[in-house]
């Protein structure tokens, strides 16, 4: 590497640093506000213990996990790649600990902040959830620069260094998947039994602490919706990331020994964490403002700084009229992303059509409602799917406009769409942050006005969980496709062709498994559920003051059918995504496991998308009835809802979010034993 | 064309003249059987006018879609294929008119039939069936021979004759997409409101003559599962023998002048039609059999001699080596189609595991019932999946082994495995029948035996609806792989690479497309079935004598509200199947327009089986509660089972079928105009 690209470098793990740090602050600010009074301290006890154990559990059940996988990468490949497999296990791990540790002590916080009033409660909840949000995007692009920077010294050779951090990307998204499925398991398995035997059965109100399940409940939200969807995210980053480093480094440095075209996606993460660190200042509610539009600010700022910085970067780059080209395709991935975000925000806000119709469906019964709310679901695939095509087809044409390699300029435009990562997610994990906050003051019985607050607070998380989760799976959809492109490059595959039947073979298969795997969680989660409303239901018959207030549930018996079940559930569905791929590949060769990636990557979009809204649209749909409307809580198109609700559960948080990280997986075990299948396919 | 060949030909209108004239004989079989009691007769009076009434303005409303069509196809191509696309669409017409007169027929004499006894009942139930199943193949394959012949006689070039049969395979296709949509709107319209508001609300049995909405709800079966099946099957038939054909012309006629590799195909499926033909004669129940057994013994006899008869018309052409290639890769066809549709069937038995597993988790509720059956739907696919992948890759390589030219070993195959549709519709139509004939002794007050020799033919009907269910998409899927490369053939790709944007562009947005009408058509069921809805509940509250059965209610009135809402639902999914293959075409490119074709055909195959397993799965959990399990009727756990069933109507008789069409005719529509698309392309 020539001295001043070096200089260059050192930015990325610059930025990441500045990023912990930050998060640190953030942590510390958080922890010094008030936890309010003993019962919410011990609430709040309560769940941070049971998160905690639950986390210490799925650490403990994937560490033999991948130790295995360290042996086996050893084995097959080289130590260093074993290394920075366990490394960027590692860092998942750790940030996404840290980042719910944070949740956790802001969301009792929050309920206590939303005392004083609405502007405190909203920066608790926010800054708490940007802990979780920059700790994980400075974890990953320290991580994977400081391992480029270390083994090319080492090698000498960009291209060995990259199989370093192709193995730091893969233990991060391995990790990821297994901590995903698992979280959303867990969340889902208490989310259901509670509504089901306490809301249905007993009529009595979410979070209310007669439930049983209320403390497995809360612990699922912060598992599920904040551990695991910082773990989910982390995945597409860093892979991302690398795709673009690979495609660099085959395109131009195979053919002129240049490595800046290797480091500048880094840079282009590094300009996007100065940005979300600086957004965060625009992230203020002022007096009469309103949290979304705040979050909103946060996101637009973030998004503008962006392209500023990475103007500024490369500009000073000197690589003349291509630069210009990396430029524009890397903000046409960011402006996709916006567009994405907005368009299918539509079909899960509640005053939309979707949400109303489907609402509306509910009146005829529960079964209108689910084939309303389904097909709404649907239908937001498309915009998604024309702004993917359209990011594609765009960032293709502008790279060949200004002489760019068209791959690379996808692989750009797939960076440019995730550089903010962490701005998205701090504003996605402040959602599950005032929804916990606010069943913590309904549990410690704060009065009215401050459910009122915390309500609000709610209402605008719902609307900056969709927007990110569109952004988040265009975004996935982009990577994945440059990842693919890395795979057929590092696999030396130039034309997959559709003409082929074994490549159409694999198409098929690969198209399967997607569909597949969500089905797999979601019997895991009615499995597990199963379990729950039994043993719900077994402590309001055998202790009858329960439901008097006048003894207490035993929360921990829930809390630990919840945690041993999501374990036991999420073997299966991540063994096959890691398994599927190298059947495939060794069985029906290099070609055809291209094709299988092509299958996976399209129903895996489709999917996602199809699970995430559909359970949007339900869940809103019921809310809007909530809010008193057709005949409001209690009404038979309640209780219609609540079933329609109760069917998107493990869609929009088990199945759906998943999918974006099995099909990273599955590209990344690909991509990391293409050199062995290549050698020992049998066909 | 040489004499010996056009001697061969004229097998193929003998065999669809000789299954017509079985038909007409059948017909009148069924017709001189006794109609029994005068309420009986009324009752069927009251469906035959529904049913032929929703035809004739289903039938109307098409003509001018078939005129305007004909038109544009008169004037960009040419005025013979506007011709045989008019007459395309008219043989679909008559054979699904006769077939379903017919089933209106078999349905009250087969009630009748059942007072003296099963086997009586059954044959009049399988014989009216079979008049849909023979007439309907027996159209084809006469419709497209003779055109094939008339048109090579007239332009002396096969290939101009051929597109002849493309423009009649289209119009086929065209309608029979309208037909299934249209009828599975109106059919899940009147169940789902008969149910709703009949057996959920006031708690009166399915059939009961009370309900307002049980003559609308006859008619259904009879205009969506008899008339728009059949309509559904007949364009896979037409559809994969045509691509079959233009293979053959652009592999050997196009190399060698060979023309008898174009008139194979006929002939397989004039194999097919005798087969099926003397297939009939081992469906006897005998002394003590059963039904379903019955049903299967000819089904597996019809193979068995078509294989035959295969070998036979093979070994006589004396084509040598590749005849035998050819006879293996169509027997690869068939056994394909038989394991599709029995391992397809373990999902949706009601003594296997999905079912008992979704039966059991409606004691938990709706939403893990609900959860539980798409779960299993979706992992239904994985045997057909692979099944399809297998008898691609074999069918390929058998032919590769035998100089036969792959593409055409794999259109083969699917010719193979849909050669014996004849017996195939046969025993698929005879479940609506009996299920018909079972609700008219219901509604005539016939005696509990009478009812329980109808369940008893019910239940075999399930079963070998499921397997055929599965042995059509399996047939399907392989013939729209050989349509595809016929496609490909005509427009000169000669490589679809994956690695091209465009086509990954075309292949996502080909991917969202069978979904997306799905969607639409699922919408259309609940919008109309909710205007049911309120009209039944309408007529309980305006005259409670009905419920008393003082007073009739109104039943011309719901047959019509089904009749108004599904023609004027079925429109815009229609249109969209034959717009979007033209939009991407003209606009993206053929390249991109066949990476459409790809993707439509991945997701369109997952969709269609996830929809129709899923809801065949609901269904007999249903039926098993039903039969006194887990509380029985009108326990918790049947409410739950009730409304999972009501989500899987419009899933497994209105959108899931309807996507074979649907990307039969995406293709077919892609084939006829692919000239005009490479001339006009934009890109």
């Amino acid at each position: 590497m020539e001295h001043a690209e070096m200089e260059w470098l050192i930015i990325a793990p610059i930025a990441g640093l500045v990023s912990i740090a930050v998060a640190f602050y953030l942590y510390h600010y958080v922890n010094k506000q008030d936890a309010g009074s003993p019962r919410m301290k011990e609430i709040s006890e309560a769940i941070k213990t049971g998160a905690n154990a639950y986390l210490k559990r799925q650490n403990m059940t994937l560490a033999v996990f991948v130790a295995v996988m360290a042996i086996i990468i050893g084995i097959f490949f080289s130590y260093y790649m074993a290394l920075a497999y366990v490394f960027g296990s590692f860092c998942t791990t750790i940030a996404a600990y840290f980042g719910m540790n944070a949740a956790v002590r802001a969301n009792v916080r929050t309920s206590n902040a939303a005392r004083k009033g609405l502007n405190q409660a909203f920066s608790v909840a926010f800054f708490g959830g940007a802990v979780m949000g920059l700790s994980i995007v400075g974890m990953a692009l320290s991580g994977a620069s400081v391992l480029y920077y270390v083994f090319n010294n080492v090698f000498q050779n960009p291209k060995a260094a990259l199989d370093t951090v192709l193995g730091f990307s893969f233990g991060a998204s391995a990790l990821a998947l297994f901590a995903k499925a698992g979280g959303g398991i867990y969340t889902k398995t208490a989310d259901i039994g509670a509504d089901l035997v306490g809301k249905v059965e007993m009529g009595i109100p979410e979070d209310d602490p007669r439930n049983p399940a209320v403390i497995a409940d809360n612990v699922g939200d912060n598992v599920g919706d904040v551990a695991g969807m910082g773990a989910d995210l982390i995945d597409s980053y860093i892979a991302g990331t690398i795709a673009a480093m690979i495609i660099g480094a085959e395109v131009y440095w195979t053919a002129s020994g240049e490595t800046i075209y290797i480091i500048l996606p880094l840079l282009i993460k590094a300009a996007g964490i100065f940005a979300s660190v600086l957004g965060l200042l625009f992230v203020r509610v002022g007096k009469r403002g309103s949290p979304g539009a705040a979050l909103n600010r946060g996101t637009f700022a973030t998004c503008f700084l962006f392209a500023v910085l990475t103007f500024l970067i490369i500009s000073s780059l000197q690589i003349g009229n291509r630069g210009l080209g990396i430029f524009f395709a890397a903000v046409a991935g960011l402006i996709a992303g916006m567009v994405i975000g907005i368009t299918t925000d539509f079909f899960t806000s509640i005053d939309r059509t979707p949400v109303l119709k489907t609402a509306e469906a509910a009146r005829t019964g529960a079964a209108i409602n689910i084939l309303s709310g389904f097909s709404y679901g649907i239908m937001s695939i498309v915009p998604p799917v024309l702004g993917i095509v359209v990011a594609m087809l765009a960032s293709w044409n502008i790279a060949t406009m200004f002489g760019v390699d068209p791959f690379y300029g996808i692989a750009i435009a797939a960076v440019g769409m995730l550089a903010t990562l962490g701005m998205i997610i701090s504003a996605d994990a402040y959602g599950p942050i005032v929804d916990n906050a606010k069943g913590i003051a309904e549990q410690s019985g704060l009065g009215e006005e401050v459910i009122e607050t915390a309500d609000r607070l709610d209402a605008a998380g719902n609307t900056a969980k969709a927007i990110t989760k569109g952004f988040a799976i265009g975004a996935a959809a982009l990577q994945v496709i440059a990842l693919f492109h890395a795979f057929a490059m590092v696999v030396g595959v130039n034309v997959i062709d559709l003409m082929d039947p074994k490549i159409v073979g694999g198409v098929f298969i690969g198209g399967m498994m997607p569909p597949l795997f969500s089905a797999l969680l979601i019997l895991a989660v009615g499995r597990n559920g199963y379990r729950m409303v039994e043993e719900i239901r077994r402590q309001f018959k055998e202790n009858p003051d329960i439901m008097e207030g006048k003894s207490k549930p035993d929360y921990a018996r829930c809390v630990d059918i919840a945690t041993k079940g999501a374990l036991r559930e999420l073997i299966l569905p991540g063994l096959l995504a890691i398994i599927a791929p190298l059947v495939v590949g060794f069985f029906l060769g290099p070609a055809a496991l291209a094709g299988f990636l092509a299958g996976s990557i399209i129903t895996g979009i489709i999917f996602a998308l199809l699970m995430a809204n559909s359970g949007g649209t339900w869940d809103n749909a019921k809310k809007y009835i909530e809010a008193g409307k057709f005949g409001g809580k209690g009404s038979d198109a309640h209780k219609a809802a609540v079933i329609g609700d109760t069917v998107g559960d493990p869609f929009k948080d088990t199945a759906g979010p998943s999918l974006n990280t099995m099909i990273t997986v599955m590209t990344l075990v690909a991509t990391v034993f293409a050199p062995l299948i290549a050698l020992y396919a049998l066909f």
